[in-house]
């Protein structure tokens, strides 16, 4: 079996080491000759250093789409659009896909599954979610005898990195964010990390698998981290919490909720030694009950390893397919998310019902306060008169 | 295909619901129909109540092994020689088999291994480590492209109940233990897990998947729970320590050490909080890095999940035998265990260099120490003067 890839990042050069190395190895366990032949690029004159020196750098998608030795394609852009594209003529010429893209899986998941069944062929996206914690083969492995009624995650390493330095050296967000970005854990525009849309992505893809159905990544509830200040994670603190960024879905009785925010856990979670670059992804069956795993959420050697995997499920012809997958979208009742909050709101604009107030903490120029159990869509009427970047909010678990 | 059971007890009555509720899933996912056709049982007498009314209950294994139509076997006794007769005699006849009994897959690993390959039928026993967390499947998907490097885990959830009763509510040990008990947390002879035993079975299992090696399990050091009181975890908790029964394997440089024994863990630990009848399990691979998994250890739904995943791979023809496993014995160098330790021992045996002790404690029989780094041989030698139940070791992590 002939491989392409398409893109030679930091991945890609890490999926054809794997590749190159285990050759021995994979041909034992799946009686295949499997190696990269063709890598897509978009500057043919760059000089690349594969670990196989017979691979063929292109920028023509026609020399791999006509290439009929070449079996599975490797997606691994940062792209959107454009990799749909890809992967689009990639299943009409009758080829396998693995890809590591959250965007592109996030955006056209029903399309890609659709289209993956229409062509027969194989479509497998384990290192979209969770780099090298293999969540997705797991949930697909019991979701036909379980009805997974919540999944929850820290899934994103950048915002769990800086969160963890806040909370640890009491540093204001821009420090963490830049010792993040100093030691590689952040890029140098973390936009999409920090305002949580990395994670919106991940939660889009598990939230469908595990509901069966679309859960469309606009209709996700979505408040991240970058307005966050070190008073929040301070208060937070004294009172025993830590704050993480999770995606959650759940199922109560016949609503669902996906959402991603800040949630303040308690030191008896799992959830609470999490730290750093480390991602943690649990769900709840009715028969395995809750289970979680941990690991490196990113990486080059984690994600390929992943990639490897899958492609290795394709040779094998072990790639396990979403159980009754329905096209139709989900209807989310994220209004009626009940919990208590922590929430940090302008002194000018405070006007909050006591009733509803368990704890209140006065800084400068904010009132931080502690709810009882409240509607979401109340605190999000009252912030609508404040301007975004003023206010914070965190669930309290 | 028709399955047949070996036992008719708690996990075996989850397995036949099981199957019988998701006949129709089970179906489409491996477009074969199945279902249990035969239990072996001891006392042909007793009334069963099975969901599927037309199984046949028999004492005569023949029964089974005759018929043509029965492919797979699930054995789910907790006996030891007489389930590797059977295992034998339905690899003789061409069955597969699938297994939850950790006793007899620890004491006959390679036995196992070589008899299912020599009549070229399946073995799987995910069910025998960690009940409904897949560790093994994971394991064996990570091992061809992952040196792995160590393997630990909390794998005995009557222990960690104690230990976490204990360190929560300064019980002490039997009063745990009665508590255990009345939550049907501990066997009525709760002996094989308070002494070790269960959890050695499983790291047994675990060390020779991602050794590749058989690791005998008389060669495994083996200190339990048993001894323990609630000194020992009240000044742990003191000096900031939870204590967790551990089996772990690890590999540095040459030498493989795999033991069970008390470990105090602080609390940056993912372990610090797996409470209760919980267990983790992690292990590092040079590729994936650390990567853990949490859940249910055992109980009906959980551990019948896997034997029913189990179950799926073999008629998808997707089960995944362990990598290049060698049937020769590894040597361990426990003897070189080199680490910190707690130490309880009676006063009048008291004979312990200072230049070893980083803290000690007086109680009214004993001396508690806290040592500096030490090999784990030179404590041994130490407490081969004193009475096994006198003393209590715990390694410090």
């Amino acid at each position: 079996m002939k491989v392409a890839l398409i893109g030679f990042g930091n991945i890609g050069k890490g999926v054809e080491e794997l590749i190159f190395k285990n050759h021995k190895k994979i041909n034992e366990l799946t009686n295949r000759d499997i190696s990269v032949k063709t890598v897509l690029i978009n500057n043919k004159g760059k000089k690349r250093d594969p670990f196989n020196k017979n691979i063929v750098f292109t920028d023509d998608f026609n020399l791999i789409l006509d290439d009929e030795e070449i079996e599975t394609i490797i997606e691994i852009t940062a792209t959107e659009d454009e990799a749909f594209y890809y992967i689009k003529d990639a299943f009409n010429s009758g080829k396998n896909v693995i890809t590591a893209n959250k965007a592109v899986v996030a955006k056209y998941f029903e399309e890609l599954l659709y289209l993956s069944k229409k062509y027969k062929v194989k479509f497998l996206y384990e290192a979209s979610v969770g780099g090298g914690v293999h969540i997705i083969k797991s949930i697909l492995e019991d979701l036909p005898f379980n009805n997974i009624k919540s999944i929850s995650g820290i899934l994103n390493g950048t915002c769990n990195f800086i969160l963890s330095e806040m909370t640890k050296n009491n540093t204001e967000f821009v420090n963490s964010l830049k010792k993040a970005q100093e030691l590689g854990f952040a890029e140098p525009d973390p936009t999409s990390d920090i305002t949580g849309i990395d994670t919106l992505r991940k939660l889009r893809i598990l939230s469908s698998i595990i509901f069966s159905k679309k859960v469309s990544l606009d209709k996700i509830f979505l408040f991240g981290i970058d307005k966050i200040n070190a008073s929040d994670i301070k208060i937070l603190k004294d009172e025993g919490y830590k704050l993480k960024l999770l995606g959650e879905g759940k199922r109560q009785e016949d609503k669902f909720y996906s959402y991603v925010m800040p949630v303040a856990i308690r030191e008896d979670s799992v959830f609470y030694n999490i730290d750093g670059a480390t991602n943690i992804i649990s769900y709840c069956g009715d028969n395995i009950k809750d289970v979680s795993f941990v690991g490196e959420g990113a990486g080059r050697y984690p994600t390929s390893d992943s990639i490897l995997r899958d492609l290795l499920d394709i040779a094998n012809e072990n790639a396990i397919e979403v159980y009754a997958h329905d096209n139709k979208e989900l209807v989310l009742s994220n209004e009626d998310i009940k919990s208590r909050f922590y929430l940090r709101i302008p002194k000018d604009f405070y006007d909050f019902d006591d009733k509803f107030i368990d704890k209140k903490f006065e800084t400068r120029e904010n009132i931080h306060l502690f709810t009882e159990k409240i509607y979401l869509s109340k605190i999000l009427d009252l912030f609508s008169k404040v301007d975004r970047q003023d206010y914070f909010l965190a669930k309290i678990e």
